[in-house]
């Protein structure tokens, strides 16, 4: 029989793999935690009508959407905003203002597979409800500046490209072209650095613009525009704007956002976005429940394990995830079977002590379970053998070995596992 | 516009829950890890045929299937082993034997949604893959017995239901019944408990048996049968064999167990099983790889959701995740608005540094600031106010306050938070 592959885009995580994307989510639950947001985490799966105008067409064209077998039209999410939405709407009394969120989990788009880009993808959200002051859209653009850092990148491996959807309602508006036509509008000004000029140039044509006014508009930007300055000033109270580059060819390409909108950027790879988000306000009201100021953003993990991967200043971050996940604290090695029973009593106590520890299942030469500590990193060996209840203690990096009354090995390992040589006991 | 709902048998975690989550999550995470488990993660979604035969009848009646753009038939999965046994026998050469592996997240089915079952769930699956000896299923059932005690349940709370399908093989071999009718009985004992007493008899009879034949054997079953003497030896060695209870009427309802198969019961709420598994030694095999023992478990976390909340022993241990999720180092209250910038320079001081601090976005009176501080548990307030750079600190747990000098607010802070009164810091 053939034997089954991978659906198309989707991924297998191996250890190796799981590990990295385990370290991405650690970084990014605790610099959240450090910024006071509280974890949620929305359904995998909505009714499709949430995402039917309020994402925008290109996100729709994308779904992953079937009818279930009551003949329902549901979609594994795309993205997570219009649930968080529906969820903040929900409960809205419930909880005060300005509610802090972030959320780690799945999205799923039914998009062409490429590097960097996959049908499944792993996304965290953080959002601020309640809250129409830029000091809210400040805090986002500092939170992904201390994510990126944590992650062991450095001021020249990134960029923050942020702009204000406000700045091409003004413009449009000097230029006299209908309200109406703002969302294909930002449409082309999205795609404009993935298509040809000539394309974009037609395009605007069509709206009743040109390439030259665009190209003016966006050139003209500077940090200095009314609009940035509470983000400038807050943002260097913190010593971040450094981190900050005005670029209004921003502007995201789901619908629904209304005010600063930013993306993280790889400056070295050429990469795509790593992050993106900006301000929704109108959103929540879209969906039938109270108007609230809404504003998040997004970061993905595929490209930012592409990044990750090739930056090396985050190698040392990976080999440290990838520890973490492997490294056994202790190997317990049966010399002689005789002993067995008390040496599984003993892997038993060192576990319950939350100590990694582990063993060989049946009969092995000793060599082989040696050898077994090793691949697994173990930082200690104990054998069990015919002198029992005395045990041999080997701490296997620095070579020495000393006997232990099988009674005090517990303790005498947790002692032996926080001395500075063998590092901090992995949690 | 009516308001949007979550889809049937679907959850919003919200903070709460979330925590709720987390804390089992984090507690399956650190016992597998200390049992030398190494995480891995099997996509959402499998091409239906993986699930087909393999899993048997019922999980394939209840499988979330639908054709993509291309006419692909795949499946939400319904479960992990066969998607961990594909990726098993595709990678076997490339990992030592035993390979010890877990993997947390969702698995989805379409059943009719009650008290402890819903369409979607999260579920811990470890796994022993190379192995074919006894010591592997038993480190298993070891495995489940250290979660649910580090879960904060007692051995009065929950017992090890232990069986294994050869001693029905046997059975129906004395009982001169035909090979091919295996699947059929041991759907009729899986249901066996759930149905009433006629259907089974009649089922029973179809298959060439007598109920009173089938009670005989259950009843008779003992522990001191050969079958059970390695599993007995080696979870005795570990103090163990106690949570264990011999039930020849746990079949498991998946097709591929071919040896020990146990589960999880809850033992005061009437709760569905908590956790089930056992061995599968055909399953690489049958998938079209390398034939490889297996055996392995699943636990979900909607039952063990109800469990814990009912569960005394368990309550402080929810308290604490609870806490973890939403407690505050600090918050920051600017007392005077001429000092927002360097209240806002040292929040990100503090989080840069590991704690958690929070502040208001906008200008507040203080009082609404230490309402804010205590709703979100902080532990400490720091006042920035006209005496800048000298700032108070305040321990809202003792009620003490002490003027600090900004500079060494940080260093100050983080010994506070080390101090045995206030707790240890949270990471």
């Amino acid at each position: 029989m053939a034997s089954f592959q991978t659906v198309k885009g989707f991924r297998d995580f191996y250890p190796e793999d799981c590990a990295l994307r385990n370290h991405i989510f650690d970084v990014w639950r605790s610099v959240a935690r450090r910024y006071g947001f509280i974890e949620y985490e929305a359904p995998v799966v909505e009714s499709t009508d949430l995402y039917k105008k309020k994402s925008g067409d290109e996100i729709t064209g994308q779904l992953f959407c079937f009818k279930d077998k009551k003949g329902r039209d549901i979609s594994l999410r795309p993205e997570v905003t219009p649930s968080l939405a529906r969820m903040a709407t929900a409960r809205q009394r419930h909880y005060g203002k300005p509610m802090k969120w972030f959320q780690i989990g799945s999205c799923f788009r039914y998009e062409e597979p490429q590097k960097g880009r996959t049908r499944e993808f792993n996304q965290f959200n953080a959002d601020i409800i309640g809250d129409a002051s830029p000091a809210a859209d400040a805090e986002l653009v500092a939170l992904a500046i201390d994510v990126m850092l944590a992650l062991g990148m450095k001021k020249d491996d990134f960029v923050i490209r942020l702009s204000d959807r406000r700045l091409w309602s003004h413009f449009l508006e000097e230029q006299k072209i209908d309200a109406d036509k703002t969302a294909a509008f930002l449409q082309v000004i999205d795609k404009m650095e993935k298509v040809p000029e000539s394309v974009t140039a037609e395009k605007l044509e069509g709206i009743g613009l040109t390439l030259a006014q665009v190209r003016a508009f966006i050139d003209g930007a500077s940090e200095a525009h009314a609009v940035f300055a509470p983000l400038r000033e807050n943002l260097s109270a913190r010593g971040l704007w450094e981190y900050v580059k005005i670029d209004p060819g921003i502007v995201r390409g789901l619908a629904y956002y209304t005010g600063a909108v930013f993306e993280v950027f790889d400056l070295k790879h050429g990469l795509r976005a790593v992050a993106g988000g900006g301000r929704y306000d109108n959103l929540c009201g879209l969906l039938g429940g109270t108007e609230m100021p809404c504003t998040g953003f997004a970061m993905g993990d595929v490209v930012l394990g592409e990044m990750l991967k090739q930056t090396p200043g985050a190698q040392f971050a990976i080999t440290d995830g990838l520890l973490k996940a492997f490294a056994l604290d202790v190997y317990v090695v049966v010399a002689d079977e005789t002993a067995r029973s008390h040496a599984l009593a003993a892997v038993h106590e060192l576990r319950r002590a939350g100590i990694r520890a582990d063993y060989a299942f049946g009969a092995q030469k000793v060599g082989k379970q040696f050898q077994a500590a090793e691949e697994r990193k173990a930082r200690f060996a104990v054998i069990f053998g015919a002198e029992f209840p005395t045990v041999k203690v080997k701490n296997l990096t620095a070579r020495s070995e000393s006997p232990v009354s099988s009674a005090h090995l517990v303790t005498t390992l947790q002692q032996m596992l926080q001395a500075p040589d063998v590092g901090p006991l992995i949690a």
